[in-house]
């Protein structure tokens, strides 16, 4: 039998569109995760009429509801008053529960005013969700056959919930577990990943292939339902290899985060040290690279170089370099990354110069970047010509950046000798 | 009359989770400009029957209702045809559109495939509006006395649409206008803006005022419905002038982007030249100023020294002041600035040494930062104890720079004499 769920998120916030309904997503990626059918989302107001017709709807169609939000201490906090009036149930005072909110205004040394009792009201009979992260606990009800959760609205508190109590409770109720692998792509759009990988995904049962696009990446989720890991496991890596062999060197890594947390690993590994000049990035390469912690150990510094006198004074690119082939050129970009890897003492310097727009001086100059890497007397570089608004294109030069920098450190693509 | 809206986002992708519902975000939001009262979001899958209930749900209760998504080529787009079928209308060719689509692909010389004929498609009476951001078209439907709204699910093509088409045609139906104001404050909290605004938020009905958060930043909305723009003005005016007298210098900006989009214009019409040296930030302050088109009028670059070495050699910190003041300390903090100012012969120079964690020192180190501006012979300084993440920390640094930079910039806050 198919088990279908829906979620109900409440709050007139994201109804104003004050904020992202983000807890949704978090929620029904988990559950498709799970293998369980989602067919609908519901946003409705904090109001008692709406809430409570939006929650009868739902009861007469799915078997597992997830309502966020409106679980707080203030009068438009009504999601469980709703939901235990619709389910003929009591709100009972928790003596648990109100310790625990107790204890945390005591940690906080703040003094606990009294709405916040309302924080431990729970619906006779419902199972507490322990809250560690902030003050309102969840809630489960479990009605006929059906389950009726409740989780918290903020964010920080919704994701941690649902990863540390409703996971597990929903997990226990399916046979078996469900495994999912990132594999992670640089340097292809998603629809050519698809148009490679076309009969897998079509044929795949079990375990399935699924791409996504994500920041001008594309990202494949390899997912197999099985009785354990081990064998999970077994059923993924033949997918793996085969989708890894298809996509070739577009694939820079398995279930890391991101290119630069890919990257930042493979320094670390390898013990070899990086830095930067940038021009039309103007400090995002840098920032990408030191948003990982531990950076410290490969990146000493970086520089921007944004005007031609930075780029020779400084930098000490040679005049007669930029003069002959232009500020926008692969010598230039040669010289950038060479420069920063003898200012900076690293062992790889990463060039970045060109016209991230929306000024250049002519149209076919926009988003032309040339990114180039220096390793060991050596060059890997890229002429890139890149589509979309300023911080697109500062992104995807950044992200090309890192990818050659990624198959420099995997020794897939060593760099051409010195012209 | 209250004016009912809600909105319908078909997609299956929204419930697997794969991509976030930011058009219903964007919609709702622009709604609640309009004045007219979202009661309801839906998200409901690329399946027929499920979109007809909701769809009929919708009918039931709302005089706007907005569908996104499912105007494509491809099988599974079943918007129009749904919409069509619930309505009692039939579905004709619209020659127009057709030409339309078929000029798409001849501009873009792509081959165009028979299935791209879907999308021109139209309910009959229908009134098409012109989609000049992709190829499907959007639709508005008169029904008795409700209008029904479809719009490409794309973000690009749906923001687009919605400005350009959705909006246009909602504000005529209403009697005036809606004007609103952004006030943009940093350096409090939303809860303490909420604190020091609280009678005026609690009696203002026109103009209003609310406050919201993002990203550390807390930002104060004011409306005003009025006859015309003029007349708004005058009600916004007053609210606007006390708003700012209870807010302070904590008031960065009205109707600004962001703190670098305020830093860039008053740096444009200063005529003034800055320059940073980054140690946590790591390139972060630099990528900010330069995120903004023409940058390189008041920029011409900027040091990431993320170790001892680098703020020694190249930046020129004396080895003294790091010796007797640590690394993370005013003194270090000053110096970075002035190099930076004398490296990069800038009139500004900002200076942000600190620990962005994960690890640090001791516990006690976490989130410590110094963040120094220098101009005229005189620094403007700010010692930082943040909490968070190593991205909310690194963010939130190169925030207050930004702002301690903007103040200089403005004049309310000149920088002391050199200590």
């Amino acid at each position: 039998m198919t088990i279908k769920a829906e979620i109900i998120s409440v709050g007139t916030e994201i109804l104003l569109g004050e904020i992202l309904n983000s807890d949704a997503q978090i929620i029904s990626s988990a559950l498709s995760e799970l293998g369980i059918n989602l067919y609908y989302q519901t946003v409705v107001g904090d109001n008692y009429e709406r809430l409570s017709e939006v929650l009868k709807t739902a009861l007469s169609r799915s078997d597992i509801i997830i309502l966020t939000g409106g679980l707080g201490p203030t009068y438009d906090d009504i999601t469980k008053k709703t939901a235990a009036d619709a389910l003929n149930l009591r709100l009972i005072e928790d003596n648990d529960v109100l310790k625990r909110i107790q204890a945390y205004f005591d940690k906080k040394n703040i003094e606990m005013t009294p709405n916040n009792k309302l924080q431990a009201l729970i619906p006779q009979g419902a199972k507490v969700l322990q809250n560690d992260w902030g003050t309102a606990p969840g809630i489960m009800i479990e009605y006929n056959k059906q389950k009726i959760f409740m989780l918290p609205g903020p964010p920080y508190e919704c994701e941690n919930m649902l990863k540390n109590r409703l996971i597990p409770i929903l997990k226990e109720q399916s046979d078996g577990i469900i495994k999912s692998k990132f594999i992670r792509v640089f340097g292809i759009g998603e629809s050519a990943v698809e148009y490679l990988l076309r009969d897998i995904m079509a044929n795949a049962q079990n375990p399935t292939a699924a791409p996504y696009a994500k920041d001008g990446e594309a990202l494949v989720r390899i997912t197999a339902k099985a009785a354990d890991e081990k064998e999970a496991d077994k059923l993924l890596e033949p997918l793996e290899t085969e989708i890894i062999k298809r996509l070739g060197t577009n694939v820079y890594g398995i279930n890391c985060a991101s290119l630069e947390d890919q990257a930042a690993e493979l320094l670390k590994k390898s013990r070899l040290t990086v830095s930067c000049a940038e021009s039309c990035t103007g400090g995002l390469l840098a920032e990408r690279l030191t948003s990982i912690s531990g950076a410290s150990n490969f990146f000493p510094g970086s520089i921007v170089s944004y005007t031609e006198e930075i780029k020779n004074n400084i930098l000490k690119v040679k005049k007669e370099t930029i003069e002959t082939f232009g500020v926008v050129s692969l010598q230039t970009a040669q010289e950038m990354a060479l420069q920063a890897s003898i200012t900076f003492k690293t062992d790889i310097g990463i060039g970045i110069t060109g016209y991230a727009g929306p000024s250049a001086p002519s149209e076919n100059d926009l988003g032309h970047i040339f990114v180039c890497v220096y390793f060991k007397k050596r060059y890997s570089a890229k002429e890139l010509r890149l589509i979309g608004n300023r911080n697109k294109v500062r992104r995807l030069a950044s992200s090309w950046a890192l990818k050659l920098l990624i198959d420099i450190l995997k020794e897939n693509n060593l760099p051409n000798k010195i012209p």
